[in-house]
């Protein structure tokens, strides 16, 4: 189930380069590259003469030249030259994807082309910003729906990160407040005057109680923007600090759909730090987050082994699921949506 | 085709422990693990919440704690905690498998607790018994059956076994019997005044012809009880003879389903030396195991290889095949029962 | 849609011995040994008792005996001993397969016996020459038609091979011709007075522009026969040369299917030199073959692995595709043959 009318994060920018890269999204294999104009490009990954994949190819100018017997395809996927002949049968082109590039990222539509609209990207404008501090691309062997029902219930922290940023009070204490807005869901965790899990004693320097939030924002497909901190316990954090007197992250996630049972999490974090913190001995976090993460993979893969024993075993939800069930119902409408709307078209398309 | 009224050999006793561990037997997720009085568990390993397998989790007093997002299970399987609420959902819970500890095995029945009947248990009193000699599990790439199949007709300890104790007598002039009883076989098979194979010869000691027995016992789901030994040639072994005449051992084999090419083989052996006998040279026999047992096991795992070539390959029966005939008689009639039984069962609930 | 009723070279003489080796052919299992006059012998590598490869087997005289229970096969596939009984049972037997070793080669008929004609083995007189410069077997994971596509449009030289023996003229300037001829396709494609490609200059000694020559002849089931070479520009290579004053080679290709994903690809060639050039210096071609051979490969397994993600994704063909339209012909025209053959055969026995 996979939403096709949306942008997906399909790599950081720099991994985008002259030399074609092979990619699968959304079952699909995609090449991408850049032309001399610096322009990504992302075309459907498979020759249509004999199906190999472009990304062994290799680029003549702005187009890709397929490595078997030289066919080369243009940007917009039209095939411009067949070795050997003048003739371009209408057979010969790939798909081509909407891209864009923009925060850093490079986006990929991969719906109907004629609906895509650069405006619906997510606005990661500090992911360019100095402050981002660390950031990641990890395959993962998981439905990428496992990534979204972790980031919607952080009351995990306090047990599957309990050796890093996690304290069991985040579960059993925390105030949680979840807020459905459209197609976005917003669940707000509060841990007021509570001591500090091991990596903010660490890294922030925190040695008397805290108050720590984690504010996570969904938005479709399969985006959370995460806002983390705390501040000394009674310091006003809850009725709004300034800058300075926090310690307080923003983090992004995003899962993009490889396959039915394998993804790519991209994540990245910038630091919000007020000016009388030592950004260095703050930036500390930073390495953190690939060990919490690597906790966060270790448990999707699980479930999905766990799930592939017996697909048909049911779930069941607890109170801290409200932004689970509101992040899935939204994918579920929209879904919906989606196909009906195809169905529309075909239904016009046979009249 | 698993019964499942029957009580499964899980693991040796001193594998589980306060540690959580996860298996899968008989394509179910089950994690074992003692209370603190030492008794031990088996539960679903499948949190009733996010599915992840609770053996990832750790143990607070008696309960396990998913490492998820803390659920806490208890020894029947009901879920006694779940962080930030109050109230326990009735889907909050695993399923609760009767498991039974006894003569240093772990006992695990997969079936209806209300028949599970520990006197059911096979007496392996021997098996904590100083004598007891080695003993194994492995992990196995084939359907169980192939090990009974195995262990039915041992005349093929003349070939498979022929580098250590197989000779072709074995299977050319071995005299053999097939009782059927209930619903255990025996099969006896005696090979009188034949030369000792190599492994007798050199930890047996025998230089001379032997008179040598194999008596193996199947009981279900998957149990064999082999009594095997020699003499030297005409001293009265078929008739009976004293402890002290003879080299003798006890063994246990036992094949617990993982899944339906997958599973645990378990065996063990004993001696039963005479008096006369020196214990430290004749257990020279306990390391021949693991290579006789290699040479099973690699035969299992290329049959399941063949047989997937084309599972509607046939195969045959000879005459040494009695005891195999017997065994899966009696496993197809115990599965009828158990598929009926539970057919009625069914008809009365719905009723 | 494998063709049956044919010739397969299935191992290289030399390969198969008096110790039996197992290997899959049309995805049947077969074992290869020979007897003690050195005939060759395939049967089925499966003991018609209890499923197991006999190739897991030793021989007796000219008997396979099965490792497990001791069955023994004569090449003709009949049981002709069971352990511990008189009685053959009429199930005691495995397939037989018409086996046939000629020019270094041994060639196996998986269908069926009555037509097996060793008339019909592709005349390879010259691989037993000293001639001979090298081979392969290269057990490859692709469809085997992926290997016959390659091979009838030798355009793809021009690019896949442009790191040693391809340069784009091959694919552009070439003159092509296509020829079917029965069951048979040639197809010979010249390149006139073009630069020669890496190799050709660094074991052929081409330092000026050459005439350069491929045709390659299909035949089925998977065989081409390919010559090839190349002689200074215009010094007459097109009207007909004296072998003395050519640089050029014979080769064979061969793919035989394991299953339907994996295939063996045999290739084998030869030198066919003028007698004023250094045989030493021009055999120096024969090791490049082996990198040639590794492109290919890798073309195939990514095309497999291509198709495999959507095997509904159609290809289209190209002006250079004649001699690959042409042998698809053929082999759906045989496959039919053969499936026509096959219902009147069952028609007749049930009648």
């Amino acid at each position: 189930m996979f939403l096709r009318n949306f942008w997906y994060l399909a790599a950081w920018s720099e991994t985008v380069t002259r030399q074609p890269k092979g990619y699968i999204f959304l079952n699909e294999p995609v090449v991408m590259y850049r032309k001399r104009d610096a322009t990504p490009v992302a075309l459907e990954d498979r020759c249509a003469h004999r199906r190999l994949f472009l990304s062994r190819g290799k680029l003549s100018e702005d187009t890709i030249v397929c490595d078997y017997h030289g066919l080369a395809y243009d940007p917009t996927g039209a095939c411009v030259n067949i070795p050997g002949q003048e003739h371009i049968p209408s057979w010969a082109r790939v798909k081509s994807y909407p891209v864009v590039e923009r925060h850093g990222c490079i986006w990929l539509w991969p719906g109907d082309p004629a609906l895509a609209d650069a405006d619906q990207i997510p606005d990661l404008h500090w992911a360019t910003n100095p402050g981002w501090g660390a950031k990641d691309r990890v395959k993962i062997n998981c439905y990428y729906q496992l990534v979204l029902d972790n980031l919607s219930d952080l009351s995990h922290v306090g047990y599957l990160h309990a050796s890093n940023v996690g304290t069991a009070a985040l579960a059993q204490h925390g105030k949680v407040e979840t807020h459905v807005n459209g197609d976005h869901v917003t669940v707000s965790r509060w841990t007021m005057d509570k001591p500090a899990p091991p990596t903010y004693r660490d890294t922030g320097g925190f040695t008397t109680n805290i108050d720590r939030w984690q504010i996570a924002t969904f938005s479709p497909p399969s985006y959370f923007s995460i806002q983390f901190g705390a501040a000394a316990a009674g310091s006003g954090a809850l009725d709004g600090l300034q800058r300075r007197d926090r310690w307080s992250f923003q983090a992004c996630h995003f899962a993009t759909p490889i396959t039915d049972k394998t993804s790519y999490y991209f994540w990245a974090i910038a630091h919000d730090f007020g000016e009388d913190r030592d950004p260095a001995t703050a930036a500390l976090y930073f390495p953190e987050m690939y060990g919490i993460l690597a906790q966060d993979i270790g448990a999707f893969e699980a479930q999905q082994e766990c799930i592939d024993l017996d697909p048909s075993k049911p779930t069941g939800h607890i109170s801290a699921d409200g932004g689970l069930v509101g992040t899935r119902r939204i994918l579920e409408r929209l879904y919906n949506q989606e196909q009906n709307n195809r169905s529309e078209t075909d239904h016009m398309v046979t009249v």
